[in-house]
């Protein structure tokens, strides 16, 4: 991608990406399509009130602000899609079942983002409204594995972990919000002296199973062994692990390349999510190509909080990973006055062929479409010939 | 279309509504495909500058401005895609044979354009660079026709006119710009005492000139006639005339339902044109559905001025003036862990079909599939029944 004259991380998409992100986009909707989920659109602008509901700092520092002139108003210009979509669920569909959505548009950063390298996105997601189960969860998971599959790639790695295990442990002391963030902060970098000193104040219970928690990651089985064994017993714990045990178990029959792992001390998004969260990564990428998890309260804001769960990526870097596609081939046409030869390109066309009709001052004919053929006219008829 | 919370004109794209633009948008980009164009996605965000280069002051006011937090610099959220394509073909692939290229992407506007009642559109269009004769105007309006009509819509008016008319007028001339916005606001007003003064210090042959210019409008083999007749002749208003007169003849072989009138006074958008502009409108929209014509300098500031011409049009207007489409349907499956179910379920989602699969706890589902048929167990098979 050039950047010539363009913003800091922000860059065109030239015709042979925008081709593959196209196909990709398509194949995605489909696959979603297949299962039932609806589409939905919500604008690239909107009240910055509502942009940010139930989303926490983080998203606000990322949204760019501008005024409206007709309404005097700060308006946002959006940088994720989730909390437009649960607003969707909340208030214009307002169904008592099951609802499915999924969406694909563009969004911006003020800030480029940890990890990467630009600023605007194609965000596509699928979100599940109204089912508490671990049933939705599975079923995202599901579409995200298969969304990544469509490009070629089969080696995936699957983090999963559960907010709940966390808010168990949790429950019954008080603890401010911004000393819990302190918390996330030492459990993402395995602080075990910082956590020492932070649970201090604490009952020794607590900061006995706040140790265990930081280690509570690897392979399913043994994770799932230890975090039964050694985690303090309480519902909410015991919940919160009998739905990662089953969304591993049901995940084994998600094909081949799958490789799953649990983190339970990984708590990115924890203020957001309310569930089972998860990451999936993909080999030479550094940072999760995609993530999601249940949020529960987020239609909250909205009047009306229903359980909720999903997932989103960017298609951009998901285009950017799967292989080149093979060029497409054209058929040449010359720009002469023939109602035949129109009849001729019109039916290719219409099959699908790509007839590229030369313009008369056009000598130096050059795309991403391989010409690799001719239509000539022979005797009375026009004919599609072989280019040497 | 809900606007509740939303900013004055914008809006959600619903499940209904946005099946229908995605179906017409996979439809139309495949039409430009076959046609060789080119797909290119340039971002919603630039440096103000840049998008607005080449196109007089209306875009500045319709543009909505934000700081850029990385550059300190002004970006501008873009109103319109083609100066973007414009830079594309100047800097990014810099050809010299023609080059075809086509976009679809969101545009917003800082305040409503006049007659319409959306302040975000799905821009599409397709534009072609390097070829200055009447055929790429052509093969723009063909494209332009046929997009139309495939949203079912077969009755379409096409307004055809020419820069290059009242250019050729002024050539002798020398008038400053705000007295050219002057004047084009008299033509189309068909303001015949205000032409008269504003033409009184012009030679008497210019004024008799433009007062048969005001004139200048119907079905197109009477203002052809008249045009030849009575304007001036000078090279750049025989060749404007002759432009017209083939676009005309070739129109003709467009398909029935087609209607083609003449308005050599219309002149919007003259400052950003240079030849031919066509409008087309169609029954119950009063503004034009889509608009195009020739802007050969449109890469000028980007440092490669070159034959333009090509078109654009609100993919949500025109999406919201076709046939409502056939609910699809869809087919129940239960939630339980059965192989077979799952086999049996993916088999019909990969041929196309969509399987909504039950939460067990979905009692009441409702969405805008209409299901008429569900999977049950017949024996040791699943088996697709008809639902009563």
């Amino acid at each position: 991608m050039n950047r010539w004259l363009l913003p800091e991380d922000i860059a065109d998409v030239l015709p042979s990406e925008a081709r593959k992100v196209e196909a990709l986009r398509r194949a995605i909707l489909d696959l979603y399509r297949s299962y039932g989920y609806e589409l939905v659109s919500p604008p690239i602008l909107e009240f910055l009130d509502s942009l940010l509901t139930g989303t926490g700092s983080d998203l606000n520092l990322q949204t760019f602000k501008l005024v409206d002139q007709l309404s005097g108003r700060t308006l946002g210009l959006r940088a994720d899609i989730t909390p437009q979509v649960a607003r969707i669920d909340a208030h214009l569909l307002n169904r008592s079942g099951v609802t499915r959505l999924c969406y694909a548009g563009t969004v911006a950063h003020a800030r480029t983002p940890v990890g990467r390298s630009a600023r605007e996105e194609l965000l596509l997601g699928a979100e599940i409204y109204g089912c508490a189960g671990w049933e939705a969860d599975f079923e995202a998971i599901t579409l995200l594995l298969k969304s990544i599959r469509l490009t070629g790639l089969s080696k995936i790695y699957l983090d999963l972990s559960h907010a709940g295990v966390l808010a168990g442990i949790l429950e019954e002391v008080s603890i401010s919000e911004s000393n819990v963030e302190i918390l996330y902060g030492l459990l993402q970098t395995k602080d075990l002296s910082g956590l020492a000193q932070w649970t201090s104040f604490l009952p020794e219970s607590i900061a006995k199973a706040l140790q265990v928690l930081m280690d509570l990651n690897g392979p399913p089985g043994k994770v799932i062994e230890n975090a039964k064994r050694l985690l303090p017993k309480n519902k909410t714990i015991e919940q919160s692990i009998a739905d990662l045990e089953r969304l591993v178990i049901a995940s084994g029959g998600l094909g081949e390349g799958l490789e799953i792992s649990l983190d339970l001390a990984d708590l990115r998004g924890f203020q957001y999510h309310s569930g089972v969260m998860f990451s999936a990564y993909v080999d030479n990428l550094p940072q999760p190509i995609a993530r999601g998890g249940r949020y529960d309260h987020v239609g909250q804001a909205f009047g009306r909080s229903r359980p909720a769960t999903g997932f989103s990526f960017d298609l951009l870097t998901l285009a950017g990973l799967s292989l080149p596609s093979q060029p497409e081939t054209a058929i040449f046409a010359p720009w002469v006055d023939d109602a035949d030869l129109q009849t001729t390109i019109d039916g290719l066309r219409s099959k699908g062929r790509v007839v590229i009709q030369l313009m008369p001052q056009d000598l130096e004919y050059l795309s991403e479409y391989q010409c690799t053929h001719q239509l000539t006219k022979n005797g009375n008829s026009w004919e599609v010939i072989l280019l040497k």
